[in-house]
């Protein structure tokens, strides 16, 4: 018996229900989940199911695509683990959270790298036997530093993931461009408030009684890319944005680990610039 | 054009879906929205569909009615004010969520009658031309004051739902069963934390960082039927009980708006001793 | 026995506490709660004491005046009602709320009048032996307009607040100057994000997974104020912005009467364009 | 210059205030920070100073300790790194929270050892420098294995606090006397909800919409100690007890190290069986 996570993403049209669980059942496949969701105001269906059954599974795409000459967008993903690189700066939490659940087994991840244009977290990485690479911006134009990155990127060809782990550098959209919605980031803000730097000491000066974390794929506009998932705390005017700082670590890394976690588990579904989870 | 939704609980089974759609689809029905839900523990499934279409209400559920032999539980429901009673003791605030509502047309309901033990809410809800029934308990065991509520309800055939809006008295197991699954309480806790008499001061007496309130249908059971809604709130040792209660009082009724609100909706399903809300 | 709140506002400097509580103690008088706050990055001071004692209101404000030369800010309030107007546009759940508390003797207030620049709302106000006073804007100038409600809220003397409980309309420079730090509003976004109208749909087209609102006091650039409560709720890709208006409600109208509270128990000082809540 | 934080609990009494800061202010100490809160129930003062200035510390306890007869308790602590054991079970999460915050320097703490009955996270401490201790309970009776953890214990004269993240066995009377108020616990539901063994199990049997966690010091009866710190997540009928117990783990994490971290700020109180945090 094979489990299958069936991904469709169609335009939204009458019998696509059941001309999907048509298939299914014919099929023999027993659902273990389904979820569904239409956005009426786009027109646009999706659907996330978890069947099990006997199966192949180029064979099971191969059905689920004759159901429609539209521009259907159908994917059949058999569990594996993915494949991510982490990219840092230096602020150890994020990267650090996410390495105790890789090291309990918690997310099913390959971590294949650790990159990050400062060194002093490679003690940590290696730690967890995971190969660091460090890539100094130093004395090298943005393009010149990304090259670089991109260079040891291209190494791992199935790559699923870069997740940015409070990797503190701007990326250009060459860059981004390279791996559309496949790039994670954690910005520690409530978004769309505070975009840019210091969002914590821009969230003191303003004097907000809640600070937050969004994490988001990234797309050409800074902190604009669609938002994956979001979480603050109540915060009173006794804190400094230092404070700010500490206590807004631990919502960055559950938010950023949870991201991950759909992200991997192949629930997230990007539509326009939102993302629909299922 | 009409518009149903599709209530479905029944044993899962293979098929139940691709049935289902099947209708919808011979009967050109529009799928608006779709939820489902499997307790793979108890080999149930649960599906909430909105959908629209030409066909008659009572031709469509005998449609569905055919899928299956099973003791398949299938409602088609065409969407109509609800009629429900409050019950209250002498606390407004809950009373007065539901009222302001009311006014302000964001609930689909009716409010045949206000039933309390009291008469000092008679005044606020006499504002709305609502009636008020004022069945005081003194001097009465607890059937006899019972059947005279017993006898005020009889009158409302069509009734949907009981709301227990801070009625502060335990009702007797012939009550309860007389309205299975149709009284909403708000009980003041995170139940199943501080049962029965006081939360607030139970709450203060262990010492919490959090106090909430648990809206949940009524059975035998003192605090104990299917939750369907929680929410809590932050504290700290600076607040009197007196405190808690009056902070509380928002999370109680924003509680039990919300699960009216979802009952009203016909999204819940009473899962054993549980709720599922599609 | 009387009962004062004494709010402090200085430059720090050593020997304050020493010096108030000197006071305190050589009058007699018996501390029920203190609350100091230091803003080391602006040298500032903030105290809020509630005391208990026989001494005369404004023998104790020139006691406590005599302990500094510099442009120390010293208050001594004897709890009393404070007296309110509310202002809104069309939309009821932010004023109900204030009505139900209000009616239930929850906050410490008279409504001394509504103001609306519609009048679909009188009907309620005046359920609750509430002024209405319509005064609508059309064929008006901003400023005709405002000087309609100026000459209104001008019969008021002793005003303390005005509550705009989802008033649409932006006040001008002038309006705003007349009640520096007495006008709180709320608005429906977590602030900084979505300034501005129409925040929900703003929220809906980022795709945002939190939605807030913001309790403020008003000043001269739009959303600006000092901040005085926020709250957020989650969400998913579900909600419609109806919806998002339709859950917001819920925080808007507890944000903004969990202000009003605090202003009424002398609990908010304004420290540059952020709020100590002491 | 040295830095102290005071720390009083004592009896209610007029003066109090004024004396303690008569004592700062005729010692030329600044105040840094000061909280103060008075538990008119049971007559009790509690206050957290952090102050600044040239005196010796014993000599700044000695002018302290002058200003009552009464059973006053008083302490001056100068900061430094506070000595902790972890004592942990077979779950990595909670530990590795505390020792990633260790790593980076967050926590102003020495882990001095880490306890286990079993071995499995003997690898993830070594990584970390940190001595593991396994003290296995097979075929000893509680009563001997604990003997065994004493002595190691037994060890580190000056130790802190302990902290149980995530130790699956119930201490006896004797071991949590020895640490009065020196053991810090993290219980997996919101306490006092689901006492005792699996928690998420209960949770799930019992069909509730949020899950949660509480860190509190531990005594005589279990999960009754008092409780520093709590947080809850909102949860739905889709999710199994192995799913809640997933998502739990990141509140539980989080709220023992935010416990974890008000104890080596010495701002934990206890207040009969609840805490005060200054």
């Amino acid at each position: 018996m094979s489990q299958y996570r069936v991904l469709i993403d169609a335009p939204d049209k009458k019998g696509l229900v059941y001309n999907i669980s048509s298939i299914f059942y014919h099929n023999d496949l027993n659902i273990l989940s389904n979820q569904e969701f239409v956005d009426n105001e786009h027109g646009k269906f999706f659907m996330r199911s978890v069947v099990e059954g006997d199966i192949d599974q180029s064979e099971l795409l191969k059905k689920l695509n004759n159901i429609s000459s539209d521009t259907v967008n159908i994917k059949v993903i058999a569990p594996r683990k993915k494949d991510i690189v982490i990219m840092v700066t230096k602020e150890s939490h994020a990267l650090g959270d996410i390495l105790m659940r890789y090291e309990a087994g918690e997310l099913d991840i390959n971590i294949v790298g650790v990159i990050s244009n400062y060194n002093n977290l490679q003690n940590l990485v290696k730690k967890f036997n995971i190969r660091f690479y460090h890539v100094s911006h130093e004395n090298l134009t943005r393009e010149a530093h990304e090259a670089k990155i991109l260079e040891i990127l291209s190494q791992y060809q199935q790559l699923d993931y870069i997740v940015l782990a409070k990797y503190m550098r701007i990326l250009t959209s060459n860059f981004i461009e390279s791996y559309h919605n496949k790039i994670i980031n954690i910005h520690h803000s409530f978004l769309p408030a505070f975009i840019g730097a210091n969002p914590y000491k821009q969230a003191y000066e303003r004097g907000v009684k809640i600070i937050g974390a969004t994490a988001h794929f990234v797309n050409e506009v800074l902190d604009n890319g669609p938002i994956i998932a979001q979480d603050v705390k109540h915060i009173d005017h006794a804190l400094t944005w230092m404070d700010m700082q500490r206590f807004g670590r631990d919502i960055e890394k559950v938010v950023l680990s949870r991201a991950l976690s759909l992200a991997i588990e192949d629930k997230i579904f990007v539509n326009a610039n939102k993302t629909v989870i299922l």
